[in-house]
C-alpha cells in the first residue's frame, strides 16, 4: 500500500491562456489543474501535489519529474499535437514501469491515451450544457467508494457511444444525458505494471472539477492507480537453458 | 460453425394463461414464445424451432429435448419459483456441456440465470411505458451485426443499474430511458463449454418481440451462442503420473 | 482503505482430526488453519485473526461472526457435503454484501465456490509430490507484490487445466509442474460488492502454508479482498417515476 | 457469417532469403508463408489465400490489397524496423475498421502488434528445441474446436511469462516447456471493429506450420477473426442537439 502517492496534475493550459471560453477565469481562477490539485490536496492531505503545463520546459514532464511521480493526471484538448513525441514516449515508459495515470475528459484523443489503447479514442459529442448523470455499475470498486449513484453534474458536454477504446478491464461508471446518450465514463486498464483510469467528466466550460463528488472520484482514482511495488519496465529476458 | 442450430424457446407462459395484462392476447396472440419463435424462423429459416412452457410435462425440458437443443431461450417472470430444481440442474448441466442459452428480460431473476451468475440478479425498475434506446458499445460483435445504434423501442419497462451480475465478459448493448436510467442490456458470458447471452428488452405488456430489430438481435444471439464443438460436461480427471 | 481487515480462517479440519495423512500433525501441529492464521498474524500484525472449523456450532460461521469478518479464508476438501446449505447461503450473502473471500486449494469443489462461479469447479489432478512453479502473469497486481516469479514450492499436488471456472476477471498466477501440466493458480473475481481470490497452492500432505512466499500471497490477497466501503446486499429497487 | 474469408498471409521473408537457419529451405521449401497458406487452403478450401513479403512493393500491403482482405496473418522477426510506418498505420486503420488479424510467434515485437497492445510485447525466451505443450483453457471457444489438449509440438523455441501485453479479453491456450516455463500462447482482443488473435507457436527453425494441429488452430483463428459486418473506421461524430 502507498499511503501518500506523489501526484502530478498535468494540464495543457491552453484554454486558460487563451481565455477560451471567456468565463474560464471565473470558474477556474487557478486553471483546471489548479482546481484538480486543490481537490486532491483536500482529500489526500498527506500526498504532495504539483502541477505542470504544456508551456513548461519539456511540458514539465522531465525524466526527473516522472521518476518522482506515483500518479499522473492528464488533461488535454486543444493542443494534443503540440505534445512532443519524445515526451509521450517518456510518459508511456513510466506508465508501463508502474506509474499510475488518470486520463480526463477530452484526453480521450491525447497521444498518450491512444498509444495505450491501440485505438482511435473517437466518440460522439455535442455541447449543450445539459445534465450528466454518472451511474456506478461496479459498486464495490474502490474508485466508487463514497460516490453517489447517480452522481449528478448540473451542466456538462455530452459524450456518446460508441467510444472507440480497448475493451475495458473494468467499467466502473456509465453516464447518461437528457438526449438518451450513454457513455462508459469511468473505465480501468492495466498496461505493463501501470494502472490507467479514464474518467470523462470535466470540461473547460463547466466548473465540474469544483464539484465535491467529482473530487472524490479523482482522489479514489489516484489511490487505486498508485503503484504498490517498485518501478520496473517490462523487458525481454534471455533465459538460461534448463538445468 | 453450425449453420442451423436447433432452437428451443421456453416461456413460463403464465402471463398468457392468466390474461395479465389484459391486452397480452392482442400483442402476443401466440404468446411471447410464439412471437419469439416466429422471428427466429423468419431470420434463421434452416433452424428447427420448437417451444415449451412451464405447464408442459417437466416444463418441456426433458433430457431428450435438451440433448437435441443447440440454443435455449428463456423467458420467465411470475413463476420463477415454480420451476423444479431438478429441471434447473438439468438445464445447467447442458449449458456447462455446451448448449447455448439466451436469458430474456425478467429472466434476470430466474433460477438458471442466478445459478450461472453466482449473484442475486437484482436491479432497479419502474414501469412507465417509456422509450428505451439500446446503444451498441461493441460494434464489431456478431450479435450487433445489422442492429441500428440506438435501436429505439417505443414503449418499455425501465431497468436501471446497479444490475447485480457477474462481471460480463462482453458488454454489447447498454440502454437508456428518459429518466436518465442506464442498464447493461446485452451482456455475454461463458460457463463451462456453454455461451450465455442476457438481453433485457422484452416484456409482457409491450410488443417488443414483434419489432424487427429485436428479432435481429435474438437471431444474432442464437448464432453466437450455438456450440461449435461436441457436447461434453467438464469433469474431474485423475491424471496418470508423469512418465 | 482498510488498514487492518478482520480475518476469519475457516478449515473443515477433517484431515487434522482423522490424522490423514499421518504426518499432518508434524507439518501442521496447529492444523492448516493454525498455520495460515500464524502467517497472517505475522504479516498483518494489526489485523485480528480468528479461526473456525466444520465441527464448531454452525461451523463457526454464525451471522454475528460473519458480520464482524472483513475477509474469510476457506479450506475444505474431504467434507464439502457436510457444510450446511443454510451456512453456505449465509456466507454467500455476506460475500455479495462486500465481505472478501479467499478460496484455497481443494476449495475449488466447495459449495460456496461453485455457487459463486456457476460452474463445476472441476480440474485434472495427480498427487506425486512434485515441484510446483507459480509464475506471476500480472506483475503490477497488489496480490503479486513482493512475490518472486517463479515462486517454487518443493513438493505439491499437481493440478491441471481445464479448470472449469467462470472466466477470471484477472489471472495473477499460473503454475506449472514437471509433467508439463499448467493451472491458473491465482485468479480474481467480484460478485456483488465482494471480492474473491482463488489460490490453488496448499495441501494437507505438504507444508505449503509454512512457506514464507505463500504467506505473502495470502496476506496480499487479504488486503486486496478487504472491503473499502460499507456492507450492503444488492437488492431490487422500485424506482419512482420520472419527475 | 462469412463462409469464405479472403486471407492474406504476410511474412517478412528475411530468414528464407538469408538462408538462416540453413535448414529453413528444407523445412519450409515455400517459406513459412507458403506453409501457412497451404494449411489454410487445405482447411478453408473456399477461401482465396494470397501471400506477401517485406520485399514486395509497399511490402505487398497496399490500400487495394488490404481492402480486399478479410483476415491478415502476420509473421515477422528479423526486420520489424524495416516495416514502413505508413504501412503499419494503414494496417492499423484496416484492423480498427474490421479486418481480422492473426499475429504469429515473434510478431509479439512487431510494430503493428505493439501499436495495438499499447505495451512493449516483451517476454522471456530461450531456444533449446524443446517440446512445447499447448493446453486449452477455454474449451468451448471456436478457436479451440478440434484441437487436442495438450497439443504437443516436438521441438520449439521456449517463450516465458511475464508476457507484456494488454490484458487479454480471452485466454484460449497456455503453453508449457520442460523447464517449467509457462506462456499465454493463444490470446484474443478486439480493437475498434477488428478482432485480433495472437498465437505464439511457430519459428523459423522448426517445422511447426507443417503440423496439422497447428494448421487447425490457424484456420479456426481465421474463421473467428473474419468480420461479420461492413468495414468502417470508428470516427468522431458531432451529434445534433437533443430535439
Amino acid at each position: 500500500m502507498n499511503p501518500a502517492p506523489r501526484i502530478l496534475v498535468w494540464n495543457e493550459g491552453v484554454h486558460e491562456t487563451n481565455g477560451h471560453p471567456e468565463h474560464i477565469a471565473e470558474i477556474y481562477p487557478d486553471g483546471m489543474h489548479g482546481a484538480i490539485a486543490a481537490g486532491l490536496r483536500e482529500l489526500l492531505p498527506d500526498s504532495p501535489v504539483v502541477t505542470a503545463t504544456l508551456a513548461d520546459d519539456q511540458h514539465g514532464l522531465t525524466e526527473e519529474r516522472l521518476e518522482s511521480t506515483d500518479v499522473l493526471l492528464w488533461w488535454g484538448h486543444a493542443a494534443h499535437d503540440e505534445v512532443a513525441d519524445e515526451v509521450v514516449a517518456r510518459v508511456h515508459r513510466h506508465v508501463l514501469s508502474g506509474m499510475g495515470l488518470l486520463v480526463l475528459h477530452s484526453g480521450h484523443f491525447s497521444k498518450i491515451f491512444t498509444r495505450l489503447m491501440g485505438t482511435t479514442g473517437s466518440l460522439g459529442w455535442r455541447d449543450d450544457g445539459e445534465e450528466e448523470k454518472v451511474w456506478t455499475v461496479k459498486p464495490g470498486h474502490p474508485i466508487a467508494e463514497g460516490v453517489p449513484s447517480p452522481l449528478v453534474i448540473p451542466a456538462q458536454e455530452t459524450y456518446a457511444e460508441h467510444f472507440d477504446v480497448a475493451e475495458p478491464e473494468e467499467v466502473v461508471f456509465v453516464s447518461t444525458w437528457p438526449g438518451g446518450e450513454v457513455f462508459r465514463s469511468g473505465i480501468t486498464y492495466t498496461r505493463g505494471r501501470g494502472r490507467v483510469f479514464y474518467f470523462s467528466p470535466g470540461d473547460q466550460a463547466y466548473p465540474v472539477y469544483q464539484q465535491p463528488e467529482i473530487r472524490r472520484v479523482l482522489a479514489n482514482g489516484v489511490r487505486w492507480a498508485a503503484p504498490t511495488g517498485p518501478r520496473e519496465l517490462p523487458s525481454v529476458r534471455h533465459l538460461s537453458a534448463q538445468p
